[in-house]
């Protein structure tokens, strides 16, 4: 490969990365559209067995919106072990720990969560943007949701 | 842009993260002099309303000492989520997730803090050093500080 | 040093990177051939003062195997505040932060670490591999292992 071939995807990574991070930032300061606008238009969101797939940015934004207004006192999004595989110059996907912790408006135990985001990624004209995210769980602590996709531990 | 000024960006936020990491490691390590010598001479270091804003490497040095030997037995600082934004090619403002978990000296149960740094760093001749750091709390478990800047969440 | 070593590094770093996400993806998918697969065919591992180094990724192999069937349903891997230092072209240190959950399959209370991870990198005809891996622990909660190297707190 060219310098700038090269380059370019250390660019790239370091851009997607940055669209994680502004996830995490824009849920845990209750900004539901920010959220939603780091989405593509068709996007689909996969937070587990019991919800329903969210699809679409406006559905996105309605549905988090929600959540952090009648579940979440405080949420905090730590993400980490993030793995960047390109599809083609355009697209890829990623592996993205997640360590979540979590402060309920009903007063329960906070909840802590220890998972995964299985995101895919594509270029636009305004950047990356999230074209499908799901939600994985190796484990959690007084969590809000009983059931969630497994990592795919044997 | 050309491809040296793109390589000079990516080297930039590498070195930046490094110096968070360094920052981390002194900290956790007890060094509070190794701590001090990642800020510029009037560095302004703002850990919440509870205490002053402490001004100058000197001052820095002198005061986390205290906190890492009458404080705390072990401490574990997290930091991921790492956000750098350019405000020319010599400064910089990052947003880091920071997980610290706390033993206390005084037998106290564990303390978890679920916060954000705010830095601003300055390019000097001997690299990149924090001018300005603040912390902000998502949250917090059994802390020895009971009021903490707030992220900012709506 | 020219625009293509400069490069060649950040591509380096980001591969030792990977390495580290690959080893804690595997190890937590108990994937114990994928996680040896990592190492160097004389590798050395060294998780603590209670058990022996093991040395050579078939020991790798077997010996993470072992754990990972008999002690854990669950752990999750996530590290942090990576820091690589090149000793050659060809060699690196890196120092990475840990923060491992696990769930034991005897039903004790999850164990918590907040650890070190000190690697030895080498450069092999197939990529980046790990020479050496010793685990630090800064402190840990409700953990397996009750005596760890320490991180070196003064």
């Amino acid at each position: 490969m060219d310098l700038t071939t090269i380059v370019g995807a250390l660019e790239d990574r370091q851009a997607i990365a940055d669209v994680i991070h502004a996830y995490c930032d824009h849920f845990d300061r209750n900004e539901p559209e920010a959220v939603a606008a780091l989405f593509t238009a068709h996007a689909t969101v996969d937070y587990g067995p019991e919800t329903a797939t969210i699809v679409g940015a406006e559905a996105i934004a309605a549905t988090i919106a929600v959540g952090l207004e009648q579940t979440f006192a405080a949420t905090s999004h730590h993400v980490s072990n993030i793995r960047i595989a390109f599809e083609s110059p355009d697209a890829a996907r990623a592996v993205t720990y997640l360590y979540a912790w979590h402060r309920y408006l009903d007063g329960s135990p906070d909840g802590e969560l220890w998972g995964r985001y299985r995101h895919r990624f594509v270029r636009s004209d305004a950047g990356w943007k999230i074209a499908e995210l799901v939600l994985e769980a190796a484990g959690a602590v007084d969590f809000h949701r009983a059931t969630m996709y497994p990592i795919g531990r044997r």
